[in-house]
């Protein structure tokens, strides 16, 4: 079996050249069709390609710099040797590095808002993925560092770009035809509305959420090719910009999702009965014209996706709602 | 294709003799395995058997009287001819009647408390069952009652008896096999809660969703299966009288029949927010030790199973809840 090293090893020159100072920043992401379940715990491989769009200014920035030891920061403090981000971070820098002295001072900053309760991880690996293939001046592909994002964390891999990107699940087993690819549409009525329902911390993480669904849910087994086939119908829609198909198999993809945790045993709900509350309120609002659709990750927070006519009508709906322009310059 | 005429013609005498008084009492049931999806609509007969608890004194009792001319009474009052009850109901008396003039007064009444939201089909067509064979004074074996109830309602055919039951899918084309029998448990102890959460008529009839979930639901496939290896376990901690086990398991196959609805295309969910509050507020209740399991079906109402050592602690946390003691002297 391949390990991630030999993935790295693969595309790395031996020796690294003295890192330069870098600085890279990458969007957070949200799936419009799930990756849920891994065929390849140590190599983040999926078990179904996926497709999301970027939130825009909402992301990671992560800045490198060469330094007289590893310091890693993150909102501008520094953090203790023993805090698990800094070892995360430092075991993804140490793939590049491998057994060469370099030592680096990593900062990070986010610009997710604390209530929007979105995972940072793709952002943060992503914007950290970038930052050091170019502190070590490495010139790669763009399906590479994408690849190396996967290996940092599984939805990374699709945060490299503004827009609508796929990743591709691919079939080989050391994953090198495992990346995400920019979708070339631009759709700048696209809205993307987050109304938070749970700031607190995840009762478990979506890694875990994701290992005991497929272990224990009886219901997972169809799970793979019915996501594979929406995965291709989502990615029709976009390139076609047909709202009303995307919003309904992105909403029935993710219900899907949430079904195959909640068959998990003991079930898994991510989904609090405010977040039911909202769904309720939604599908009020969309039996009476309201052109708005949802999707949910492993959190309480519900998403909806629109077009920005129905913008208003969303904030009179949702007042606390957040909403995302991905297509507004920066 | 056998159709019903058919399974009736083939248990019953060419020439009923004069109709008798009769009266016959059913309980209403709730599923600990539940019945969701069918292998022949026209027959009723499912793609999985199935176990429930019966709920004592809450059921049906239907009187049969001869008459001039038929009359379908409910609750005291006389339906209208076009009353789509009494159109059921007499339809159902003729599949015993077929071509013999033999008009019938027909009284149902129900002591299940409206507020508890049950469906009164199970009991209503147990009960309508059991005193036709006894107004035609036919001599036929429970299991051919059982499979009669059936052609009315599906869930009819697990109300003839108190306590549980188990109902057998079987494997004939014609349905001979499909019927159940009580199972020889008596467990005093065991306890039935329900908590209402909302009284209104429900979104979707339990047999459309069934159907709806069967032709959309991807996740459906893997149910049948399941179902079928869930009711026997659940039938033998049943019999072993282990509380902890009937109640994760009945928990979990409750969940799972809900997750292929929610995998339906559109979605259909029969559970509401207040459901999904009573689910959360069972859990945490649970990792602080109590002994109760729930249990949901085509409708927003919780229904939860316990011993009696735990009814004082169910009805503090929920003190809208109504209890029912299966076991209890009538």
């Amino acid at each position: 079996m391949t390990d991630a090293r030999t993935v790295f090893d693969r595309h790395l020159p031996d020796q690294l050249p003295t890192p330069q100072p870098a600085t890279a920043y990458a969007p957070s992401n949200i799936a419009l069709s799930k990756y849920w379940g891994k065929r390849d715990k140590a190599l983040n491989l999926p078990l179904n390609s996926s497709l999301s769009i970027s939130l825009r200014d909402w992301g990671s920035t992560t800045r490198i710099s060469p330094s007289s030891t590893d310091e890693v920061w993150f909102q501008d403090r520094l953090l203790p040797a023993d805090d698990p981000f800094a070892d995360k971070v430092l075991r993804f820098a140490n793939r590049f590095r491998r057994d060469q002295m370099m030592p680096l001072k990593i900062e990070t900053s986010n610009t997710i808002p604390t209530a929007a309760g979105l995972a940072s991880s793709a952002s943060g690996f992503a914007a950290l993925t970038m930052a050091l293939v170019q502190a070590f001046q490495l010139d790669l592909p763009d399906d590479t560092v994408s690849m190396f994002a996967r290996l940092g964390s599984g939805s990374a891999t699709r945060s490299l770009w503004h827009g609508f990107a796929r990743w591709e699940r691919g079939h080989a087993n050391d994953g090198t035809d495992s990346f995400a690819r920019p979708l070339e549409v631009r759709w700048p009525a696209f809205r993307i509305a987050i109304i938070p329902v749970d700031t607190g911390p995840k009762s478990h993480s979506s890694r875990d959420g994701m290992n005991h669904t497929v272990a224990t849910s009886p219901l997972f087994g169809a799970w793979p090719a019915q996501a594979e086939s929406d995965c291709t119908a989502i990615q029709n829609a976009v390139q076609d910009q047909n709202f009303q198909t995307l919003g309904q198999l992105a909403e029935a993809n993710a219900l899907a999702m949430h079904a195959t945790m909640l068959a998990a045993r003991p079930a898994l709900s991510y989904l609090k009965p405010e977040s039911w509350q909202v769904l309720e309120t939604l599908w009020t609002a969309r039996h009476e014209g309201l052109a708005a659709f949802a999707t949910m990750d492993a959190g309480a927070n519900v998403k909806l996706i629109l077009e920005a006519s129905s913008a208003a009508d969303v904030k009179a709906i949702f007042p606390q709602s957040r909403l995302i322009a991905p297509f507004d310059p920066l």
